[in-house]
């Protein structure tokens, strides 16, 4: 018998790629910069990076077969708002990113005046970190049944919006998106946004990015990965995809850490017999220590700040603030922050 | 413009019906005791009680037509569980409620050996005594996705189960009926099993009785009320809705004082004076009253006992345990209660 | 044996005297409302109302022992805000509030620029309309710690704050008012702030007033309640009382359902036979029938809104903001909001 | 000005010693097994070690103060309960381990029959891992106030228990050991019972384990550490003291990643040249490198499985229990469950 369903729930939040062995990252921007790292060519891939006060935003291309290869990420546009002083919990900072927000998705998005729009909150609700889809969805000012049971209720400048948290396979035993394509097929919206929770490589970006992108939500390519895309192609309309790293898998920091020893010994190195020493160790060693180092807990094991709850529900605030203002023409900071509430 | 959101919602938990100024019942035990307390003729209705310890079962039968209108209750069997001792909270109790629900079940629902069943939990998980639905969907024994993915992962005496939580109107915009039906679409579930938080006509049975029935869930019938129902008609599928009453409207409340107050003037009143007093005095008037008395805080009124969050976890604790029971016979006690943890 | 120690837990929120068959509030506005609608002469008691934007405020001064008597209120002063509009949640009226409640501390309490402050949080956090003390202590800006442990880490114009949660009787055994003596000993304070949970008479001030005293905290006079006072007498330094209505207690519901019929019946009613009939119901016998009519559930009972939530979130978060403004001069509208999050 | 009151908040989770730059541990087992692999003479420590069933039981005797320097561990006694299985969430396995601890707190503390206990629940009940004490507070069955006001409400066979929970340093601004001792003077327990989330130095034991001691809490010893010790000393009454570690700070998992690199390198190492790179790596040099790598989060970054919060909520329920069956030797194994509802 089988009752620890816990084991079997594929892991939406891990960041690790365990078949690969490598760490692998749900933000575009991260992965450019690993392959800069890497010393690749960037061919078929355009970046453009701009700072607006506080916040760096930018917004990546991928443009040809050659670029998603080099990324692994699917062809399409990628914006990121980069703001590590988003951890400060400072207002008129939040109220600026829901801005910025708004008007990276207005420039991304094609969204038509009298477009209906369908906000999808993945991930699951009482695990913490994996909560940011779901509030904000609970967040946003929700305007389909108003125009359908109370005709005139609201006046110009408002689009109609529907909104819904699907749940998780573990949780719901159905792969979300075919609950996402059930909906989708009834409510027959113009537009889906998609909002999930990330993983991050790096700490520097948990709670202090959010990307924006047109390329819908694409499961990992690993084996064994049953999970279907939600895109254009399953879901019949634009899908865009919002996004906002919230942990750090254990494994990547374990990663991390035996990288930096490593690269501080080789500078150390006396000569050719280390560097031999190094060469030897091998990829796949590390892999095996760091499954070593981790097996007691397995591979749900993330890496957050103590005060995790807290930036979630602040992250939640301005990602929903900002979608409002972006939905609904007609609303102003004031209004949509009274929706958020 | 109309910001107010919450005031547009359809309020899934009223017991009172706004169109009849009169108070309804979700449950057909409370409507055959009405129509009996009206000295009514109960041609059409069949009904059985049974004691089993501390539990009153009660399997009432609408036959005809006749019935139907009688009780107002749609034609089908209506198995209702009272158990006042319940809210003393004793686990020995709770335990015994959760296999009786489970016989109870078993013996209302043709299960088939290798039926496929999606559990709906109906009611809004953030407002405390609409959440029984969703709680008692976080509590069950999920299997669909280890069947399709982990096969063999769990041994004979399972069911295929999935269950979802779909949200209400005023958060998500969408009918509820829309996406159920979206859903069932792509799972093709064999039977379908709604959870849904009840309101009663009596503070006797808030958090004591629970009643299943092979109805399916019929919305109210009052003008206005565009709500579709869910049941085999719209899903294709055997329908079962296990319903348990959480609140007691505060109208009800002030109708029922009001009614005790006239009843003890008529007891007490020397002649025909007074008779033709109360006369006079209508069930409109009194109507008048109630809305006047209610109208700063509008029709979302409820009455609940203090300890309302504790009495829904352990009612949701109950009604998962009983599922689970049933919907796996492999399943015993404990690892039924394990499941629901 | 007894397990159900709920049933023993005196409630705080009952604004019924099941000792005097009447109801009670805790509101000195109501208790004035109420002396005047009784055509009491109201010598001893003054009162100054002033209408501020969608607020009003009344201020109530008990000057004499008689006005204590007339009001059921201790001698001193008390300012409520009435706020009918604050359920819309609109953010500019809530900043508005906030500020208006700092400005009324600041009349009413004497606190010097150096003084520290304990700020008390009354209430079950576990039972939502209980929840409004320890909602707004989450939301202080706290600055004891900092003064001791990081000296240098605060500017100018902060004072020494602490807050607790001490919790209720039911849940710790121990009598709140002992916690919080124990605690003003250890931490010395010169002034103590209690925030509370309050229980109204009317649905209109449910979650849209807040009342200021200087008097602290009075327990109920009824027999059997041995709860002691929370004020300067028993902590030895100033005391304030912050209280917000959340709920109406289901009997007030139905006490008033009862008058209404009975004073509309009295109005149809056509000569003396009539008359006699109603002043023959006394109060006794209606109290007899509120009694019968809530007994299943007992004098737990409270009706609230649905959407109670929301609102007591809310009503923390204006509470919270006001008391950031007033303790810490140095704060303005954004940084208070910033420490209440 | 400084409002980022997180970053000053003493982190009562952290296991990391930043003072001595390398992983401290809260469990004296721990510290047992630390000693043990240095190869250290265990002088003045005397351990018996017992497996009964799926639950191991180390019991850890610390006699002399050379002991006590050796585990850093104040003189007296520590029970370990170690269950790997524990995370399987099996419910039978949960009861024994209730009964264990119910068994070894027996034998560990001297509890006479007429004894009044206070429990007290440290730690932040809004920051999950660190919520367990509160949790387990909640769930005690409470006796003082029926004791008191309640005469004759309870037979034989239950101690006066009173409990609380003080909150932590940075929400209240008031060193927990004050609250306490404030509240200790007025309850005047004859015991006191501490409950705590403890960090861990293996992923191991996280959520797997619970130890017991008769010495109460005692702050980490580092320069700066201003937090005082809850023990016999500073409150006057026997204290003893229940933990279970809850999370591994990222610091640890960074830590043992270097060491594994390291250690594996040395083995392959071919001779000399390569001994000397290593000897030359210093611990100040690879906490260097862990500051580097955790820096951008601080020294608030805990590592802990995704369910963490379904994990709290099991062990509060199992220590919860195991409290109620020492403290009310009259409660069988269903109504200590009941009460921990």
């Amino acid at each position: 018998m089988q009752m620890d369903h816990h084991r079997t729930e594929p892991d939406s939040l891990s960041p690790w790629s365990w078949e690969r062995a490598s760490p692998r990252t749900d933000m575009a921007v991260e992965a450019r910069e690993l392959a800069e790292a890497a010393r690749q060519s960037l061919r078929g891939v355009r970046e453009e990076v701009e700072d607006v006060g506080d916040v760096r935003v930018s917004r990546i291309h991928v443009q040809t077969r050659a670029g998603e290869r080099l990324l692994g990420k699917r062809m399409g546009r990628y914006v990121t708002l980069d703001v590590p002083k988003l951890r400060r919990r400072d207002p008129a900072l939040q109220a600026e990113v829901s801005r910025l927000l708004a008007a990276e998705i207005r420039a991304l998005a094609d969204l038509p005046e009298g477009a209906s729009v369908l906000v999808v909150g993945l991930g699951n609700e009482h695990v913490t970190p994996d909560a940011l889809g779901p509030k904000v969805v609970e967040r946003l000012f929700v305007t389909r049944h108003l125009f359908r049971y109370v005709p005139g209720a609201l006046g110009d400048g408002y689009r109609t919006v529907a909104a819904v948290s699907p749940g998780v396979l573990g949780v719901t035993g159905i792969e979300t998106s075919e609950i996402v394509q059930g909906i989708v097929e009834h409510v027959e919206p113009d537009v889906v946004i998609v909002v999930d929770a990330l993983a991050s490589r790096s700490l520097d970006r948990v709670n202090a990015s959010i990307q924006i992108s047109d390329t819908g939500i694409q499961p990992g390519s690993g084996v064994g990965n049953k999970r279907k895309a939600i895109d254009a192609k399953t879901l019949g309309c634009k899908v865009y995809a919002i996004g906002v790293p919230t942990v750090v898998d254990a494994a990547t920091i374990a990663n991390d850490a035996m990288d930096l020893v490593l690269s501080q010994l080789r500078q150390n190195a006396p000569g050719n017999a280390a560097t031999e020493l190094f060469d030897r160790f091998s990829s796949q060693e590390k892999w095996q220590l760091i499954r070593e180092l981790l097996e007691p807990l397995g591979h749900n094991l993330m890496v957050t700040p103590k005060e995790v709850d807290e930036f979630i529900d602040d992250t939640a605030e301005v990602v929903a603030k900002g979608l409002n203002l972006v939905l609904h023409p007609v609303m102003n900071e004031d209004t949509a922050a009274q929706a958020t509430h």
